[in-house]
């Protein structure tokens, strides 16, 4: 495989500011930083991300995986941030673009901050199949949570971002393959499902964690990653509840030290 | 004015289900309802976006105003939720829809979950003018938290959700004029703008309260509707902080019980 030129462009990820507290006092607070980035495709501009910009170059090639615009990570040449300009370009070997009308199509139906694709990607969960096989236990689980606590991060520093991990499913253990924080959880999740691309990994031994809530979308998401084992820190919406049913998916929620409540997929896991 | 009609359509917002916690044993479980709701102008097809259904006729308003499709009132005769197609559909009074040119623009510039119309809302930020006598004080915003912490909600039933609250700033307290959840924090704070139309407020003498970060959309969206006080239980992004004070809001996070840190616009803010 040809693997694409990539820049290697991250920002500074936390700044100082003075904020007063309720006793008057200066306090110097680290804030996360947010800056927009624009992803041109063969000098086509197809959207405006707000990103903490800890990974551009993956989050840019997720967002092109999850939103399905590029199918195979064979048809990308290069992959070249420049924040002089906010700008990520991404080059495809063909030269010739990706296709207009799906991207008309997608984003009529998407909305900022709030939609996703949804009719497309509804249809697509009956082609979804997670490993039949795929077994997680409650040591595994525990382990996977003391990793999350443990690992340094912007959101420990600063707050107001959201963070997901890909781990390896390693009963009795699990390790923390990637950590990809963001100010939004859904750039997380693409910035997660880029580096598994360009890293060549597959879903089905994996257990995916997010501190985000468990949506519909969240949900999605992770099972186009080929990934039956989802955890996050928080709770469920109805919607999250009832795909995740229907995927087969293993979804653990409200998962803090000990603490956990198994919502789906009771017959994967094992205490 | 032609105050628009209007259904009153909202859907269940809790859902109980069965989890195994970590003894094994089972525990209902509220969780928040989600749903697709695809809104229409005259027919047109516009966005889907993911829904608690707790005000969808406000949300679908607030949208439109949000992004800037619709920009008086006056121009909508009619707003008409129908749960049994999951649709919201909007007439104006011209019945020419909406601007197609600026849907299209907007939506290439917009990412789901991810992104906002970026370039035209910096463009618009020097527009607006916050008026310069409005103050807050310390009393005040303790009031506000309290008002906020006794208020019922499905966050505290079920979680995985974000409120916002829209106050009035009546020195030395606050009253919540209303209060919004929702599975997104922009569908809450839509949502929020959609009613202020509706019911004609004005944003100068309010405080805007919101669970979630304050990120740069957070803090535009804010000040288009002309509120010139910002606070939050979270933390900040960078991107929120110089939008904040090129706006001369006042903007407060971390506020929670008696605790705060005031981040912007220390002139409006007495202790």
């Amino acid at each position: 495989m040809n693997h694409p030129q990539l820049t290697q462009a991250s920002r500074p990820l936390t700044f100082e500011i003075d904020a007063i507290n309720e006793h008057g006092e200066i306090v110097p607070t680290s804030i996360a930083g947010e800056h927009p980035l624009t992803l041109y495709v063969d000098k086509r501009e197809i959207v405006t991300l707000m990103t903490l910009g800890a990974a551009p170059e993956a989050l840019a090639l997720g967002y092109l995986r999850n939103q399905r615009l590029i199918n195979c990570l064979d048809e990308i040449a290069a992959i070249q941030v420049d924040w002089e300009v906010d700008a990520v370009s991404v080059t495809t070997r063909h030269g010739r673009g990706i296709d207009t009308s799906r991207v008309e199509k997608r984003t009529i139906t998407s909305g900022c901050g709030q939609g996703t694709v949804f009719g497309d990607l509804m249809a697509e969960i009956d082609d979804i199949h997670l490993p039949a096989e795929a077994k997680l236990s409650e040591a595994t689980l525990y382990g996977l949570l003391d990793a999350v606590r443990v690992h340094e991060s912007i959101y420990k520093q600063a707050g107001a971002v959201h963070g997901c991990a890909l781990a390896i499913n390693a009963d009795p253990g699990a390790e923390i393959l990637m950590f990809v924080e963001d100010v939004g959880r859904h750039n997380a999740v693409d910035a997660i499902a880029g580096k598994m691309w360009l890293d060549g990994h597959d879903g089905g031994d994996k257990i995916f964690y997010t501190t985000g809530r468990l949506t519909s979308e969240m949900v999605i998401k992770t099972a186009q990653m080929g990934i039956p084992f989802l955890v996050s820190r928080s709770g469920l919406t109805q919607m999250g509840w009832e795909i995740a049913r229907k995927l087969g998916m293993t979804m653990i929620g409200r998962a803090q030290g000990k603490h956990y409540l198994l919502f789906t997929g009771e017959e994967r896991f094992s205490r």
